[in-house]
């Protein structure tokens, strides 16, 4: 068989590119994949109850970038949905990012009253500070907040999460959930939000229906069979896997879950609750609030995270260090001398924490600078 | 019938020793206990609304020690659960450990509020004060409050409890309850809590379930039938008893619990309702809190504390104090004597306040320090 392109991973990445060679240039594209699924970490199954599970953990669709948004579009309607995450913080659910409503949850009126005017006065209303900016405030009632802030809500969920404290971490992490200074309770500010109307799974097997491509499930690349020809490659898998660690290994965090049945109809007020100070698992997902299912029993899911082992368990979250980026770009490197041959896309083969926009506006990119206007 | 140890006493203790060796050692232990079920004081059973009672009086599992919890977790599920228990205060119901929240409800507002300016100046935020402490404090204001809680939380309780004021009790009884500068409303501030979700005499049935492990109830120690041999004892029932008392009794208190169906879903807003101040029962349990069970009918059960006379009630916590551990002492060197014949564990043996997470503890330690590595 002839392709003129092998795409090796069947999740965002691959199947967007899959679908742009194959509806703009006519191409002939065989999509391959490891696992028994489409879609990859966003892939979704509907348990017996109609509830839609995300089996590698919550995914949220959410974005500013319009052209993202439409392009989805085409393969799905959406299920209107705003994210709201509570954390379990002194026993209370509490808002985060930690706002001016989890303030006056957990502090005494009068005390959160003063807090909220010295952020207002300092910062604004309205206005989102990383915790480890507000950790560095001169002033001492910001600066106890701070403090109390990072022990409460960011030191715990960071450790379980990551094995590491927030300081460790590039600055680019602990920032993605600031300090809020606002009554907003949503987990995601962006203009566009949704959750697909059909799941996840259904929209990747939408994005690649085309009769210019092939799917090959349950298939390694290093063990495609013989007979299978192709012009270039385009991998979304580690980076390191494909160059066989001759860098070392590059470290990502691994997911473990543990789901319960529960006969109630719901088992929380939104869909995610975060335990950063309590258990070992760093949050509980309940699923049927993504789309609002009704049904008698709800089904939840303990997330713990843990350290990726190769062959073991799945690579999840790039770890976002210095030292981690100096390994990528030995790797990078060595892509460089493979361009006419390979294109590496995505969140494994770029080593890059992307959410869900951004893996499909990276794969938009490639295809128009480095595919289409070939 | 041969065995390699004898554990007397089927509670927390007995059974975490004897999994212990039954699985690591692979040794054949006989496990007795006097009373007609496992799990001493811990054990619970179904009323028939399906409101699992606790025999014995509320048993909140709490625990910083990961160890305990990893270990227990094998046996079983949790009910997430904090505990949260109200006092009865000039007729209201504030929150104890006496908070922030506690002072709100009881003084004038402007009061509170100045009330609380002092204390988070004077101490800090979220910082816990043993009432005896507070008490010493020179400052009229803060002087007047801790008197205030002291006679309306402390004396009334400790009396009712204990038969003894709380200057005469070892400092670390009221300590458990301290006075917390905070609006953390929960009982313990553990990271690990919850309820066994299938209750607690099923977590001690998994856990003595083992092919090496024959339990003999309704068995006291010294009525045990002649052809039964063992290399050792393990014992966990009261030192004193073992000794025939002969350095003299050790004191403990003991409790009476009056049960109550009534036919409404919820008797209180919290499984434990303290009454320091009113009437002869120290506090009121409504058990179906616990697991949240949901039912028409509601259980509750008055508790009312009283002194422990042998034969006529069972032993329930030890009474520390001074005069009390010098007793222990004699009885400790004994036991000492003894090490390679019986081995001594447990809130009994040890006459030790013990939580149930320090009973787990202690065993754990124990089978590893003086058994395991034999």
């Amino acid at each position: 068989m002839k392709y003129d392109y092998l795409i090796v991973g069947a999740g965002l990445s691959g199947s967007v590119l899959a679908e742009r060679i194959a509806s703009q240039l006519n191409k002939k594209v065989l999509v391959i994949d490891k696992k028994d699924h489409i879609a990859g970490h966003c892939y979704d199954y509907a348990h017996e109850s109609g509830i839609m599970i995300h089996k590698f953990g919550p995914h949220i669709f959410h974005t500013n970038i319009k052209k993202v948004w439409d392009y989805l579009s085409k393969f799905t309607k959406w299920h209107l949905y705003f994210h709201r995450v509570l954390a379990v913080v002194e026993g209370k659910k509490v808002p985060v990012p930690f706002n001016l409503n989890s303030i006056y949850l957990l502090f005494p009126k009068k005390y959160a009253e003063k807090l909220e005017d010295l952020l207002i006065k300092n910062f604004g209303y309205g206005i989102k500070i990383p915790i480890l900016k507000l950790k560095n405030n001169s002033n001492p009632e910001i600066n106890f907040l701070a403090d109390y802030i990072y022990k409460n809500v960011f030191l715990g969920y960071t450790l379980k999460q990551w094995d590491l404290k927030p300081e460790e971490l590039d600055f680019t992490v602990t920032s993605r959930v600031p300090v809020y200074i606002s009554r907003d309770d949503r987990y995601f500010q962006d203009t566009y939000q949704g959750i697909p109307l059909k799941g996840y799974a259904e929209l990747v097997k939408n994005i690649l229906n085309h009769k210019n491509i092939t799917i090959l499930l349950n298939t390694h690349y290093s063990k495609l069979p013989t007979d299978i020809n192709y012009k270039k490659i385009i991998f979304t898998g580690p980076i390191d896997e494909f160059f066989d660690y001759k860098h070392g290994e590059l470290p990502y965090r691994s997911l473990r879950f543990e789901y319960d049945e529960i006969r109630k109809s719901y088992f929380q007020e939104v869909a995610q609750v975060n335990y950063p100070n309590n258990y070992d698992f760093t949050r509980i997902t309940e699923f049927k609030h993504f789309l609002d299912t009704e049904s008698d029993l709800t089904v939840i899911a303990k997330e713990f995270s843990e350290e990726y082992k190769i062959g073991l368990n799945d690579p999840y979250y790039p770890i976002p260090r210095k030292e981690n980026d100096e390994i990528y770009l030995k790797y990078k490197q060595e892509a460089e001398k493979q361009k006419n041959k390979v294109i590496f896309v995505g969140r494994l083969a770029d080593y890059k924490y992307y959410n869900m926009d951004q893996t499909v506006a990276v794969a938009l990119t490639v295809f128009e600078k480095n595919i289409g206007k070939k």
